[in-house]
């Protein structure tokens, strides 16, 4: 069909004023007097709606004027400047033809609804103002991501989803099975028998690319991941989904300074980007949703990000431990309200803490000269706390060898990780952003339930 | 670290030339006489690799000179041109360390290696030539599809992984649960208790994006979706994956027409871009892995495609139905023998097959007014046969109703669906693109196997 979007009436508006033009969209309010009437119209190309006047020449005026909101129409008129209004101009309407009506019981009726209720037709909440920001908004970051890592040259690697490995413990992963739940095979010995299942074995969804990802960049230098990610854990936050997306860089012959500077002008850019093609949303979210956002986010464009030692900050928490519901120790990692003081507080500004004991950290990370720390790096934002976790990663053999046994994990389950170690071994980090925290950030929305277009939490898996 | 990459020497060897630079990467291969010696050193940022000259007046001559295939070191030296030599220039070292030794055992050595074999080390083989080229390209056509889509207004669409519906049979479907497997627990009447399940109902892992695709389109208007899918079909061939990526996009205000301009603006704008962003690897497989094939894509690029109905398509196959081992009839379906003869043989450049028979197509498939065809797309091109599924949607409320009756599907279950047509349908189709059959395609790889980083199959899952 021949129509041109409202963005781009919006975007290139000389070209069209006073021509003849046709759009299709989504009734968004509708009044009319004895003889004409006023349709705000939506197609879902812009933020902004578009103004429709119609009057009683058409042959259809009643039909029109009956319609509901959220009826789809296709209107042919002339698009008008009009100086004395709020919005720059409107459709003078030749035809109006209804592409499809709106039944009466159409539940998003011009009032305000609450995210709550909004969460129980995720089917339509695309169509309200918020969740139309929201998911534009989320596209460009997805978009934004791809982009900034294509520039640099980095490959981007597609991680398998379905894992036979078993990395950051079963307990909190999905099973994926093709056998049969009512009557589930079992050897001679009641173990069940995995050997009958799709893949011949145990499966699970994945809880990370990362040591997938090593493999590439061991072979590609730059590459990153961008894909989805699955936690089976039982905790109804608004932090929390069992599905989400993760993106995933790692670069060869980089350590951890490489691995700051890559993170630091990723979300530059990430936000610059979003600032910049998506203005209307933006300002949305400043106004209605988290006030201060733009200020926030220019602040953490324009700063040079701070770098300081867990041990560091350890020490600057420490002197504040009156103002912590928990109190800071050397040795314990840092919660939520210790990360917003260090950033928020302490910097007022980004900041990435680096070379935390290797008690709390993975078995991957890379040892440090003093034995106690690994050169792990969080990135804390004001606002929100961590929002991205990395290392440099361990790339001695033996050394990552020594860990993997102190950690009772299992040699021959490692084999490919610990080869990366004995063919070419290079110094290498990366981190992962958790792309729903991302989008959070960005928007100022609260609840990940609210940033994903159909979310999986523990007993909702609607639609 | 300051490495310069060896893709900024190619691209930009003049800036460079008799300067220091400094590269990391892996031997390929290594030559010495008593007094110097020849290195071939790729780094993964470009498919041809530089040479290094170094010469015993380096204290450590006799280390880099024992080092073997794999091993990563970094160089600094002068880039030098060889105007004798095949390779454009070289780099004549001052300094050689080696960043990494590589095991004796080194699997990758100068010869060539099946891709059977290579299969069986997938985390070593993307050090290959082969698969260097492979992966590269997936990833660029990634992006290309990205931009594609972005620079035309379409929102990207996560759509869910985790599923609670059923929308193709639940045959061909992986389970998902956190169920206890040795020890499922049973309602009273012997049923398996879902309750207790993480989501407190049966789960699966999607097959398609499309119906939740679907809702978006009718509030973003534009929307595409590219995420995982999968199929647990117990079928060992080389064209099927039980986890695979596929791409959806949906529109709306849009028919069949619409559809296929999509499509095959589409496919011309990644086969476009992969041309021209990766000339080299383009070449090699070329030359090495399907001798025609930059001649084919170059053919889809510069034809208008064809189209043609699927009553005109039996009637001239049945002309030719001497050449085929299965007859075509109408109301079959077709095979890829047949799809191949129409694109290769009758038209000799892609064609559009639309308007098939209902009962060999979906129940959302619009239906035409003949009562007896449904508005349903394939896109076949020569070489491989059907690249792309797609159709216009039915819109109407009481005919869409009437067809998931007649193929006994729940009207509860499809709720959220039927409101799209009852608040604001409008017409709107879109189609399918199974990623790695594009990858396939443009590479001329003939296993699936081999495009994707770590392929799931039946009985294999590995890393």
């Amino acid at each position: 069909m021949d129509l041109v979007t409202i963005r781009e009436l919006f975007k290139n508006s000389a070209e069209y004023l006073d021509k003849k033009v046709t759009v299709g969209g989504w009734i968004r309010s509708i009044r009319d007097s004895k003889t004409f009437g006023f349709i705000v119209v939506n197609d879902g190309s812009y933020f902004e709606p578009l103004q429709i006047v119609y009057h009683d020449n058409m042959e259809n005026f009643g039909e029109i004027s009956k319609q509901n909101v959220g009826a789809a129409i296709i209107v042919t008129g002339t698009l008008v400047a009009t100086p004395q209004a709020k919005q720059p101009f409107e459709i003078q309407a030749d035809e109006v033809t209804v592409e499809g009506a709106s039944a009466p019981d159409y539940p998003l009726q011009k009032k305000r609804h609450s995210f709550e209720y909004l969460r129980t037709i995720s089917h339509l909440r695309p169509r309200t103002n918020t969740f139309q920001a929201v998911f534009r908004v989320r596209s460009l970051i997805a978009y934004a991501i791809h982009q900034f890592f294509q520039e640099r040259g980095f490959v981007y690697v597609h991680t398998p989803l379905i894992t036979g490995s078993d990395c950051e413990g079963a307990g909190e992963m999905f099973r994926v099975t093709t056998l049969d739940m009512d009557n589930v095979p079992k050897n001679p010995d009641g173990t069940v028998d995995y050997s009958q299942d799709f893949f011949g074995k145990e499966t699970n969804l994945t809880v990370s690319g990362q040591l997938n990802g090593e493999t590439f960049a061991q072979a590609f230098r730059s590459i990153y991941t961008f894909g989805p990610t699955f936690r089976a854990e039982n905790s109804n936050t608004t932090r929390h989904a069992a599905e989400f997306w993760m993106i995933e860089p790692e670069i060869a012959f980089a350590d951890l300074n490489d691995n700051m500077d890559l993170a630091e002008d990723m979300l530059k850019y990430v936000i610059s980007y979003v600032l910049e093609n998506a203005p209307e949303e933006m300002n949305f979210f400043n106004s209605f949703v988290d006030k201060g956002l733009l200020d926030r986010l220019q602040n953490v464009v324009n700063s040079d990000f701070a770098r300081v030692t867990y041990t560091e900050a350890v020490e600057l928490l420490e002197k504040n431990n009156d103002k912590f519901e928990y109190k800071v120790t050397w040795g314990t990692d840092l919660q939520t309200e210790h990360e917003r003081y260090l950033t928020e507080e302490i910097y007022k500004r980004p900041v990435f803490v680096t070379d935390y004991p290797k008690e709390i950290k993975a078995f991957y990370m890379k040892m440090n000269e003093d034995g106690k720390t690994v050169a792990a790096v969080d990135c804390l934002v004001p606002g929100i706390g961590e929002i991205i976790g990395g290392s440099q990663r361990e790339d001695d053999y033996d050394k990552l060898l020594e860990r993997m046994k102190e950690m009772n994990l299992k040699e021959e389950d490692y084999k490919f990780y610990l080869d990366l170690r004995r063919y070419g071994s290079t110094r290498h980090a990366g981190f992962g952003l958790g792309f729903e925290r991302c989008v959070m950030y960005l928007t100022g929305m609260s609840n990940i339930r609210d940033v994903v277009p159909f979310p999986r939490t523990v007993n909702n898996c609607d639609l």
